[in-house]
């Protein structure tokens, strides 16, 4: 049925605790969409591959850019280098004002970081695939565009950063959708970036919690401790983020500009002022023996069980 | 009526979301203080034109300080001058310790910047405006005196800085009031400095949502984002403020000044180590073209509005 | 029978607000453990004077360490350097990943500074006193274990500061405990590590208010500030502490020490690399005439309520 079968594995690990209220997603094959092709009339944007569908809104000036991975749009060199590409067109399209993320995938958002490239590769991929990484948060978290994250899924990790650096988050209201940053989980740590996001978000206390816990939030924790600002049932979260969309559109494009440069530009600058030694330091951290090791086996495990 | 009519007119659109509670003040003549005299008796400081008012209260070492610039308070050089001197009176007379602001204007604690301040004026003019203005910041937020604000009408943009640099904020529990900081919503960009006092007061999230839409919380929504401490009816917003100043009275004054400073300096200090640069940045935003023209048509329209 | 009695005074002074929730805690003559010895056999580290108790828990790696220096937990030169001895010995011995910090105290968790350690000594003495202090706080926010406050009494000045070194809080659900940083309401002013760790833990606007009026938090108050994590029955402090401690624990170590280090360093940084002006500064405000008259005023009135 699929010319290539890829494993696209998350980094979505069941924690230990139930009431995070996280639960495994099965890994699955993923078929490319170069056998079924088709839905190409509904992109103005993309590769061949189709990984990122960019249609536009009922409201003029306004894309709605769906992550379209499948089984868990985990974050694939590929698909970060597709999302780059789609953004920066939309940055400089004129006719644009507003983006709205949503998945495509059921019942996942993003799953976060692809685990198959950072095991068994060699610095070089690592370095393409992290300034990938960093080049996509840079674009999102000082875009001029209005970026509002429809969140119909789960929104895990380097996922959930997505989300983070929109404008808005909107979650649906389903018991089973679960948003926040769970690296240590794996063994893995946050980057500082992530975490200056996420602080910037829900402040210094709930992160230094979640982030060392690896909290996934249910909507209404999510809602709770605001790393999301409004939860809606499932089915009202793309009109939401339309009339959420048209509220910060009533705002002149310039000086909504400048007052988002004003609040963003010194965390951002963080990062743009230390790119090359955060690179060094996950490369040197994910060459790790124990790093590598444990990576591996979480990978075996997620294919075993689709056995 | 009045030897002189100025149009008084305040940054105080009426924003296009009725969510946002917000509503437009028809601007309206302003009968300067000169013709009519009186009210003297119950001045301690304070100019000919009685644009401040300071007053005893009932507890002995707290003034009242009431902002009397009809209609809507609107800062003008005058006011802004006038409220930096009266200030610096009562922060070096060893007689008082507290001070309570508020509004002898009917519906409304302060409009914010006078807008004929910025238009059509040269640059040596909008310096001499722009300095008063860091001035009077600088003075209320590095205040040895226990600053509280009775917010008894309405309190915008430059006019919510000023509580913002107070000690405590009680506001009036009219739906009709709103709080908040629109620059935005008239094409201008409030200095960073408003951002920082607003982040410190509200969050990082908080700040960034209600800076880019240029929100007005009415009372419930401020108390519940935290732009304000206490909302009461508003017959009790005076009493509130005597008794909330006696709570802070009671903690000697020493011991607070400096704590208050260690939490506050490197705040003002940002605003200090750049203020020439600051200015700058504000002439030349403020001289463009498009801000110009924005501004000339928003007054033009205030003026047709009062017929 | 008492060997030795010293009086142990702490900075627990009753605040003139009723609505804070603060009451006066006699001073009371502490007798020492060297006449009555005993209770030797819980303890796997400690001084002969049993200031400090480290007791295994029922879960495995975690150990239970009491405040024992009657009658109210202040912290003296002694308690502090068996603080920090006990401390340091639990972090290097790899059998421990956690521990519970508790009071064996009723009724107070800790009373914060000994005033007699800052009453009428030489400055050598103050920096020998101080430096403790700092050692102590930079030991525990930055430590490698999981480290949770069951706070089973009143948390007052530098006991509140130890609690929020800690990574999670607990209280007692008792109206007469009350927890803050109360150092105003003595004429004294927090340390600006002390700020910076409740910026952190409350963010700043909470804590410009709490250390101003130097406010005591009963529980209810404390979680809504969230200068605690969660309020329990007194009878399930501990138990809430053990099922806490195992979801910390949950978490790899390796990358939850990175991961909490990449939260907290750079403020313990602040104080690293200004060890010795803030000394000299703590020295220098504290060997104030009027500090030091007001500091013995006020032992003077605890000396005598013992009567």
């Amino acid at each position: 049925m699929c010319r290539q079968a890829i494993q696209r594995l998350a980094a979505y690990p069941s924690p230990p605790s139930p009431c995070l209220g996280a639960r495994r997603l099965v890994a699955a094959v993923r078929c490319t969409e170069w056998a079924t092709g088709g839905k190409v009339s509904a992109r103005r944007f993309g590769s061949q591959r189709q990984l990122v569908m960019v249609e536009p809104s009922p409201t003029a000036g306004v894309a709605v850019l769906k992550l379209k991975n499948p089984p868990v749009n985990s974050l694939s060199l590929e698909f970060l280098t597709e999302l780059n590409i789609n953004l920066e067109k939309l940055e400089n399209d004129k006719t644009f004002r507003g983006i709205i993320i949503t998945s495509d995938c059921p019942r996942i958002f993003s799953a976060g970081l692809d685990l198959k490239e950072l095991c068994g590769k060699n610095p070089a991929h690592y370095t393409e695939y992290y300034k990938a990484l960093q080049n996509l948060w840079l674009r999102l978290y000082l875009s001029n565009l209005v970026l509002i994250s429809a969140i119909n899924g789960s929104c895990i990790a380097a996922g959930c950063l997505i989300s983070l650096a929109c404008d808005y988050r909107i979650l649906a209201d389903n018991p089973k959708y679960v948003i926040g940053m769970n690296e240590t989980r794996l063994g893995l740590v946050a980057p500082f970036w992530f975490k200056d996001n996420l602080v910037n978000t829900i402040g210094h206390r709930a992160s230094e919690r979640a982030l060392q816990l690896g909290l996934l939030f249910p909507p209404a924790e999510a809602l709770q401790v605001g790393i999301v600002d409004k939860v809606v049932p499932e089915d009202q979260v793309q009109s939401t983020a339309l009339s959420v969309m048209a509220q910060w559109l009533a705002v002149q494009d310039h000086a909504r500009h400048l007052t988002k440069n004003m609040m963003r530009k010194s965390t951002a600058d963080l990062l743009v002022k230390q790119r090359d030694a955060d690179i060094q330091n996950f490369i040197s951290f994910l060459s790790r023996d124990s790093i590598q090791k444990s990576l591996q086996m979480y990978l075996a495990k997620l294919t075993q069980n689709k056995g």
